[in-house]
């Protein structure tokens, strides 16, 4: 198995996590399984996934106090392993776990995902649980000086045979319920103690070799950024998706922040291999949270995100809730031209960034090994205006690549407004809003 | 209470841990008393210290893996309070705790102590044991993130009315036993997340309100080193000794180091507040750590150690195996002219240092306010060879107090060799070995 | 000659500094030594200091656009070493040097004191003049890589014979003007590079052992802050006094700061060694850097920082315009209760602080060496509100201290209302203004 | 002027550091041409490139004790621009610079480059120097705290009109030379103070404008390393190549440690931009370091280097005496199947990395665009044994790529033994010497 064939291009898809926080329920999930199905499936929107504390009975019930319980109540099977609270996925009773869930996810034509913490449940070690595989015993294979500094629900795996052990039966458990995609928390960026080595380097490569073993193209998604730059051929080689950014929400510094992530990772996206800029908070969010609310970006930078993302070929997952979703959000998400960009034989890059504004294109990875005709040819240009307040931006077909700027002049297709127009003087020269842009189909004027 | 009045002068006594670690048991900690008693007590040894886990049944079993085994099997009262291992402390058992033993030290005309690890057991907190004097329970007191980065017994407790309420019901029970000092660790240096805040200095107060509380004056000793010298105030403020350095063992290069340390905490040397060198690794010393030896020391480094200690007014902690001691090492522990040097009228400080040598004086504190007739003043030298080989050093009386220079010459008594003679030219002058120390009581040569 | 022996008590003057910046004159220093020898002398003032660039011909000159000019016209001798622009002070001409001034000042019974920066002129180095007393010129002496990073005069001196002549000649020089005090400057938190060893200690020594040869008693004053609490002996060894903070100027924020240095500090303030707090920002300051105006600070900030010094016994330099000063600055100046705590027989110490109050106390050291009875002890309390709004603040004898707990009630007097009231219950209890001070001599209540 | 139609493949020449030091003479430059000429060009080599401080006269009088002399004796123009020392570069007299020299290279069909330092002659500042273009001296454009850390002989230049007018000036009369490359040293990783920006960014920025504006086509290279991951886009941007290292020398650890930085850049090698492994201390190196000898790299360890930077697309600068030159390294530079993997239609990447062994493969970037027909396809594969003893090492076709294990079994031809071989078993597995490496040329076996 090679894991760069199970994401041929960059994975899109609902999480749970925008909108529920620790605490969706399976007919909330099969709501949405369903709305993607008749809406997004289309588009290309494929992947449902069930965001963290599936497990426990307790989620969400002192939401003031804590986001994650302290030594909740987690449901387990006999080898430690953390299976879905019955109480919320009543079809997993019996130990079914997520098969039913998943079962219904695929006969809609789409992809069963979940979220894991990296380790064993703190309860298991405690409890000395036996482990599949292996003579150890939970206290063993656990680590009990790996922890992670915002969920108390586990301990890191030694580095061990027992460790791998349990990894391997943790993902033969998972591909036996017929789950697509696993986002693995506290792994991506988890450095522990002052002056110690990352402890997810190693745990990474277990999980990656589980998953090699157990037999099921599952994509390896790591959290939470941001990843280190230093290591970008590390994260390539064991994963899919990998988050360069913390937590991402409706802010717009924390927008104007990822045009930075985007330069920085630009040249690590490759097929089955993608820097990821985190969910996508747009339209009803914030439920889980106590804060629920339509998202705080304006249309401007809803556009603008959906943009970057999709230049820079990131992964997309949707935060939404999607049941009801309004008119305007469903048509960011259903833009075949701006998702087209996200094709396996494109690739984007920044063209320039000041202060002010930022320029990204998209080609296709073969432009110049045509017949030397290039009056086909196109690529997208978008120019982002990074200020507060509305400006002309203008860029040469010379400065997107010197292949353009010996077109003269080009005609300009803006993929948002869908309006036609073109080069003046070989630029592209025009007025964005506010932290907005403008995307074009760049072609040849002939 | 005032804690200040708890320790007039550093304290002295025995600690398990250099010959033991883990696995002292109630005989042993008998034998060890009776040693003080018979044969140092007199010389100011008091303190009989159990250093740590004696609430494990397992401690030192697996020693080839592990100094402290994760999720070992650990007594606690229905409480989450730590008690001690009936098979090895058999006068505790029915719940008594260490009150036989504390007794049994106390008749000796000794003073009794343990080690605690900050926090509750992570056993209580996994449990959810209630805890004495709230109806907040173990899981809700402990905070799953705040663990030791060495030991996997203890999760901190959180900075609550609840938190508070465990300690005072620890330091009520502990009180009860008799213990007239704990040497609480995982609380001194112990910053645990880059960035973060030192998780110790809030439970440290906590600490010490708990004793303020327990009616019973005892010493509070904190560990491990190195303590934050911008923070000294702090640690005077609210406990009578903390460790300035990493655990110090038997070798040089550790020795040498602590000049840097005492240099840098000199003037925080206060009645009641003593920054601490850590224990003395004399004797034989080893044997829990499955590397049972006499000290690695040279004569000449025991001597320089005992005579920084003494300088500087260190807290004495002994780690031989006391039954049995060798002459020698008894002759460094009862040599009464070094050991006044903790007297609570005197102060030392470092006067010079450079890579070769290191001079310290000890002074009364009242030198200076007698009735200007200096004919019975006296204080102490000491010349240190921080070289690998024999040196002559030399010192001016000028060099040691302006006071001094004024004497022109002065009569010398060495404190070890118990050698009389006098400086020439106003200087102390005399060849020391490799790594050790010559120190005079020096008076007026009239 | 005992750098301990120049300075008894914290020194106190006035520094051109905060009202001229670089640009003072000789009959602007004139103007002040008159007031000085007038108005203050008699309270303990006696310094006289010109701050930075004195040597500079065109210092002011471009303020908008560069505090220190690079690359400006400085006056040296042939030794490469700066003299006064006699522009600027007159009677300098004709290779006089500062003498004329020096003489007058002392001529009023006060002392002179003049600004360095560490090293030797760039100019001196790129024109390789020679250097007294050494074969080396000033490109061998001096060291390229050693700048300081906010002032380009000078370079640092390399830490050979040749540069240690050329501070011999400077302290040579500057002695036989009768120079009294020195503030050197870019020496005392001077970190250069990423991971270098701090470049000021060897020539802290250098300096050190040049006014130790020169046979004038200079005293030594290290600048900028904060000097590093790890090294405080070695200040206390080599200087008389050391800034503990970076440049203080009026601000409510640097003043608050203040307290947590005076925390750190308090145990390193000893006869001729005094942590330095800084010069007082009262008055009328910041001609010279186009910013003139009354201080900034409350008439109850103005108190604070007065009292927190002298409690602290940090020494004093006034920053205001002295001719023509108003009532309140001088009331503050010559508050001669206030200015006695500074006294070398007495010792500053915090007894609590919380985000909101802080308490020092001021004794006497010999306090409890009396013939026991204490009717005629005395001490001072300082409650310090760092609140923004009044609040009542209260502490109790005990907690001043044991000996003061035994006394039941006492009487206080506050030092600037010159009010006389007494505790009660054993407790100081007072309505303080916000960032306002009430410090209190106390006494047994009889 | 587009910087990247510079250089389309990996710039390779020779440069005098390795062999030179600072002392390098015209004699001696055109020697080494002749022979690049004679023996070299063929294979690609073209430039010759004159390292550090020819503007210098003394430069290495004073080795023992500088390598680069404080305030030394160097040559100017009136506009404060460095040019040759007449009396090592005689044809530069009379104001010619370079000129003569270039001529003689480019007669040869070869390019000519020289070292430059960021900035502008600290000499040129102090003697406020006029600048060509702009009303700004010297002193006002050079920045006195933008110093080198290693080289004493300039400032920085502001970021100012006046700062860009000397870049201008300066990339002006080097262009009149007919200089085609320029080694701009201090700017690549030239972090000065703790926590201040990178002082390099903005002058990288204003020698790219000055070359665009002299109208030659001029390689920028900057030193030294290690450049910063986290900018590689800007590295990209203004420059051809930069350096990923520190100095490079003949030492296992350094070469060791090449596969961590070439595995950090591989992403970022592409036309025109060339992460910069550094010089080839090939054959006879040293003799200005007094230290002359040959290269201290075993044959394996040579071969080991010549392959990575091939395989990763370095640029490539040989550091030996070339006049002379022995068999084996003239062996080592002429291998024309490992040189053309730097070709502009490759590109390298790391496959695996352990401890022991490294894997590296260099493809046509046009790989799989082909008809289908995949049988005249080939790639490289090299096997590099990291470890210290002799090991068998193996790579599968499927782990060099999904393409390649489709094949099932290819022929292998190495490219320095020159043999042939095949695949078994669908993977390559050799015994290699310590250090040592195997590059195939790997075929579809048909």
């Amino acid at each position: 198995m090679n894991k760069n064939s199970f994401a041929k291009t960059p994975p899109m898809g609902w999480n749970s996590f925008d909108y529920y926080d620790t605490t969706v329920t399976e007919e909330q999930v099969k709501e949405h399984a369903d709305y993607m199905a008749a809406f997004l499936k289309e588009y290309g929107w494929e992947y449902v996934v069930v965001d963290i504390q599936w497990y426990s009975n307790d989620a969400g019930s002192k939401r003031d106090q804590h986001q994650y319980i302290p030594f909740d109540d987690v449901e387990m099977d006999k080898w430690g392993r953390l299976i879905p609270s019955p109480a919320r996925f009543p079809s997993s009773a019996g130990g079914k776990g997520f098969k039913p869930l998943a079962d219904y996810v695929h006969s809609l034509g789409l992809k069963f995902g979940i979220h894991i913490m990296r380790g064993i449940p703190r309860k298991a070690a405690e409890m000395r649980l036996p482990v599949l595989g292996t003579e150890d015993k939970a206290d063993v294979v656990a680590d009990p000086y790996s922890i992670c500094i915002w969920n108390p629900d586990m301990y890191g795996l030694r580095h061990t045979a027992g460790g791998q052990a349990y990894y391997d039966s943790l993902l033969s458990l998972y591909a036996g319920w017929g789950v697509d995609y696993i986002k693995c928390d506290d792994i991506c960026d988890s450095r522990l103690y002052p002056g110690s080595s990352f402890s997810g380097w190693e745990e990474t490569r277990m999980i990656h070799r589980a998953i090699e073993k157990c037999g099921r193209s599952i994509v390896l998604s790591l959290s939470p950024g941001p990843a280190h730059i230093d290591r970008a051929w590390e994260y390539g080689r064991y994963a899919n998706m990998w988050r360069i950014t913390d937590d991402f929400w409706d802010d717009w510094k924390l927008l104007k922040g990822m045009f930075d992530r985007c330069e920085m990772w630009q040249d690590h996206v490759k097929t089955g291999c993608y820097p990821d800029c985190d969910m996508l908070p747009l339209g009803k969010v914030g439920k889980g949270f106590q804060a629920e609310r339509m998202t705080n970006f304006t249309k401007e930078e809803q556009k603008t995100m959906m943009t970057l993302w999709c230049m820079f070929r990131s992964p997309l997952m949707v935060g939404a809730k999607l049941p009801g979703l309004d008119d305007w959000t469903l048509s960011l998400l259903t833009n075949k031209e701006i998702l087209s960009l996200l094709g396996k034989e494109r690739r984007g890059g920044q063209v320039m960034k000041t202060e002010h504004m930022a320029v990204w294109k998209n080609e296709f990875v073969q432009k110049i090994q045509k017949d030397g005709n290039d009056d086909d040819k196109e690529m997208a240009a978008a120019l982002f205006n990074l200020d507060d307040t509305e400006r002309e931006l203008a860029i040469s077909l010379h400065e997107l690549g010197e292949e353009y700027g010996t077109w003269k002049e080009a005609s300009l297709y803006e993929l948002w407004d869908k309006d036609n127009c073109s080069t003046e003087d070989g630029k592209i020269r025009v007025k964005v809003p506010a932290h907005g842009v403008k995307v074009y189909k760049v072609k040849k004027l002939l």
